[in-house]
């Protein structure tokens, strides 16, 4: 079954689930009516039903490779990439005095989505473009804005970020890189950075590295580290990309999927960069581009959970096995069904909280508000961390839905699990995101959090005139995820709260899949939502409890095993 | 770091947890002393470390291929089949009259668990000889015995078992394989299998080939199908591979994993075979191989979350990122701590689960108890499908640890991961275990059920004096297990039963594991066994209770969204 872009499903999440209507309603935001965003996501499922979902296969079957210090691409990646250039989709949310579109990040997250269910692989792309659009349009001088956003938007370069090196990972302040100033503005950068995602290409002219690095007065740890753009060209006095600057690919990463995308190991030696942001701020300037990157990497977890969920529909609807009254094909299967189902259901959930991370994003953008700001930041890893296992969780019951063919690559099913793992680890591994959730995310003292909670419980009172069961399943469940989370608050040795950090957050995402369920199932009473929604809220729901009580287990029983015994 | 095999692990689970001696009691298994058995997993752990798991890369990156007509297994896998074989490893629990070594296969199941943690893909062709072994034991004339058996159990020559086609998978029953009576007691087979695990290779002289197929008078449906032996060369006048039989490998497929394994399409065309057990009774003859296969594909996973586990610790503490009192590695961070202890908490679990079931397929053999043979049936489900989701899940939480390290190739953690995955689809799929469970299983009411829960309870109870709160715990669970077991076997119509299967098993096999720790934290008061019990039923146990609400569902809610409301 080719994949079909599920635009009503986003335009019914956006009308009656998450609140569009407030973005709506704000100057910034007010060309964003229904009508046009309703028209941006078919033009955009358009291109990935037609242009990328047509290359998925060949990022895998055909890797990336390096080829005399240059990398070549998979077969039709540069058309593709030409595609979204040309299509403004690099430029969704970015800027219009830069040649950007100026949406809302809840309409960029949609089709972010839909690109990543067609073609991760070259998505990922994009992806990394946008991040660094935003940092520099936060943080760079008029002049670096004005010569390279134009470049960045409409896709004639493209962007990567250069954290990770080979004994700094998530320890980032561990890194060695170093700058120093040329005297002129410039600044030599010299170090190494794997895991570069699209750290060279063929698909566009020039590439531009926001890098990490540490000036010589720059003290240890995170707090000493600088952001440089480093671009693979050099601007000529045109500003087009000139001659070479002083850096290379060393080598490309085998890895288990996202053949397609091309991870690299660069080097820089002395390679001519631009100060962004200040000096030994470059971690604050750098989650600029994180905190985007982890909303869009939630969103691949989606995507690619909603290319494995219809992939592996397609095959159930036409696979014969066995025979009921449900009828002869293996969907009619209990089995198959509640596999189906769970997918369908899961991927409502996680999709509705990137969702709702994206309006709270586009609202603090819009006004200002530190609430709407806050809400933000609590929502950032959730959707992260929920959005990707998702996607790991889903994209293997795809494969269990296929039966022996899923695991025979002709199928696809298997390339679905294979690309997606990689999602619950970079832009900070889901362990970090629990772990900023519970301690970063609650330096309020759980305000942020109780705030959401009180809404969903607020809704829930609203819903029980109509649908009573679930309204108070959705409740208790509120209820004793606010009992945890005041838990969670109250721990002042942080081991305390890591200990079940994952947990927490995990469960914190099946109740807010409930309460999106159940706002769901009011705008669609007696209809297939509503029928969704009690099966999320009978059979999935229940799992937080479960998870509450490991949430509230803390350290001390954790480490009582020893490494040693661990061993043994 | 290098696999150990966890020898002390298996003896002291047979020596305080699954109750080995009561088999070692019996007449048939007296030699198999504390001592012998300790010998024995001594020398296997030996092999393991030191001549398979060496070759596990080489699986991965040269796998098994078809070269005119013939496969080529990867480097080393001929030498390791030869350690194998000569080893006597083939035939632990074969018949020592066929040059066997009579074991119990409780012995032979941790021996089969240590050969899957260093090379899972090798250690495939002895599984399957294993249960080829076991079927023709029970099934074949004296004739066929004496031909065969001495064979097989030395390695000598490899056994398959063909069941699927392309339009018959789940369905066994839709096959269109044909067998005819040549008339000199011989018959003609014809058809196409596809998926069959090692169905051809160059590491010994013969292949003999299990076959469905169905007579010209065979009724239609499962209760039609005869079963065959179709060796690839026929034995000659001496017994040895003679000439060619009329068969041949089609194709190899191209898999997520398990690359070391050769998974050939095999073509039949009127290949000389013998009838085994009675004619249209070949399902209930080979099911005797699917149980047996079964509890060795539950053992895959184990082993395989075994090897990922190690992998994964060996990594953690070399790898520093960060500092903490807890010590300089990540295996002082939390979350990675909280990874590493739950990977050690499920193997146990798991581990005990398998063995229990071997246990119980001991004791039948020994005595010929009915109840016995109930317990073994009833686990065999559970063992297949929790030992195999556990490696799945573990293999995948290897991954996590690694960080980004795990998604390079290189590491080693992702093949676990790749490898795996198949184990929760073939032998049955994890759904079709679980539906086993409910159905086929319950066929009592829930005697044999019920019976388990007694003992799980009558033993938390004298646990209560030394550990009150784990005791409580574990009982608390067992009678929710029970309530929920209840409700699954009145169920009348299927589908409600089918519905929640699959939770149903996981949460049999989540009270299961926590009735196990219970018992070793008996045996290891204040030990590290103690603590790694405290945290399961704290952190892990938990997760049933979500499971029992989902498997009471029931199929009403599963049906109500259609398919067409699944497509849209």
């Amino acid at each position: 079954m080719p994949y079909r872009a599920p635009v009503s499903d986003y335009q019914f999440l956006l009308d009656h689930v998450v609140g569009f209507d407030q973005v709506a309603a704000t100057d910034r935001f007010s060309e964003a009516s229904p009508d046009m965003v309703g028209a941006i996501l078919t033009e955009a499922g358009k291109l990935c039903e037609e242009v990328l979902a047509p290359l998925q296969r060949n990022g895998d079957l055909h890797p990336a490779r390096l080829e005399n210090g240059t990398v070549r691409t998979s077969p039709g990646f540069a058309d593709g990439w030409k595609s979204i250039a040309e299509g403004g989709w690099v430029g969704i949310s970015g800027d219009p005095e830069y040649g950007g579109m100026g949406l809302p990040m809840s309409v960029t997250t949609a089709v972010n989505e839909m690109m990543s269910s067609a073609c991760v692989a070259l998505q990922l792309a994009p992806l990394m473009s946008q991040g660094q659009i935003e940092a520099l349009e936060h943080h760079a001088s008029d002049e670096i804005k004005s010569l390279y956003l134009p470049k960045l938007i409409s896709g004639e370069w493209t962007g990567t970020m250069n954290l990770t090196e080979p004994q700094a990972g998530s320890d980032v302040g561990a890194l060695t890189s170093r700058a120093e100033a040329n005297g002129d503005g410039t600044y030599a950068v010299t170090g190494q950075k794997i895991f570069i995602s699209w750290g060279d290409h063929d698909v566009a002219e020039n590439v531009c590295h926001l890098v990490l690095a540490r000036l010589p007065d720059g003290p240890s740890g995170t707090k000493g580290i600088s952001l440089f753009l480093v671009p693979k060209c050099l601007p000529d006095e045109n500003g087009n990309a000139g001659v070479a600057n002083s850096l290379k690919v060393v080598s490309l990463e085998h890895k288990m999927g996202l053949h397609g995308s091309p991870t690299a190991v660069m080097q820089y030696d002395g390679a001519t960069g631009w100060l962004i942001g200040q000096e030994h701020n470059g971690m604050a300037t750098m989650f600029t581009m994180m905190n985007n990157a982890r909303l869009g990497v939630g969103g691949q977890g989606i995507g690619i959970a909603e290319g494995a969920y219809q992939h592996a529909l397609g095959y159930a609807l036409e696979r014969r096995q066995g025979k009921s009254r449900h009828g002869n094909t293996i969907a009619a299967h209990a089995d198959v069904r509640r596999m189906l189902t769970t997918m369908k259901a899961e991927i409502f959930a996680a999709r509705a909280i990137a969702l709702s991370c994206a309006i709270a994003i586009d609202m603090q953008t819009a006004t200002g508000d530190a609430e709407w700001a806050a809400r933000a930041a609590f929502l950032t890893p959730i959707t992260k961390a929920f959005g990707t296992d998702t996607g790991v969780d889903l994209a293997n019951m795809g494969i269990q839905v296929h039966g022996g063919m899923g695991f025979i690559e002709e199928s696809g099913a298997a390339q679905y699990a294979r690309d997606v793992r990689v999602t619950t680890i970079y832009e900070g591994t889901n362990g970090i995101q629990a772990m900023d959730l519970v301690a970063r995310k609650m330096m309020d003292g759980g305000e942020a959090a109780a705030r959401l909670l009180d809404e969903i419980e607020a809704h829930a009172e609203t819903a029980r005139t109509v649908f009573p069961d679930m309204a108070e399943a959705v409740w208790q469940a509120t209820e004793s995820l606010r009992e945890a989370t005041e838990w969670v608050a109250a721990q002042d040795d942080m081991d305390d709260r890591f200990a079940g950090a994952v947990p927490y957050l995990r469960a914190f995402a099946r109740v807010l899949g409930g309460h999106f369920h159940l706002m769901a199932a009011l705008a669609d009473k007696g209809g297939a939502r509503e029928k969704l929604a009690r099966f999320y809220i009978a059979r999935l729901l229940p799992e937080h409890a479960g998870l509450l009580v490991h949430a509230q287990s803390g350290a001390e029983g954790l480490y009582a095993l020893s490494t040693e015994e661990l061993v043994a």
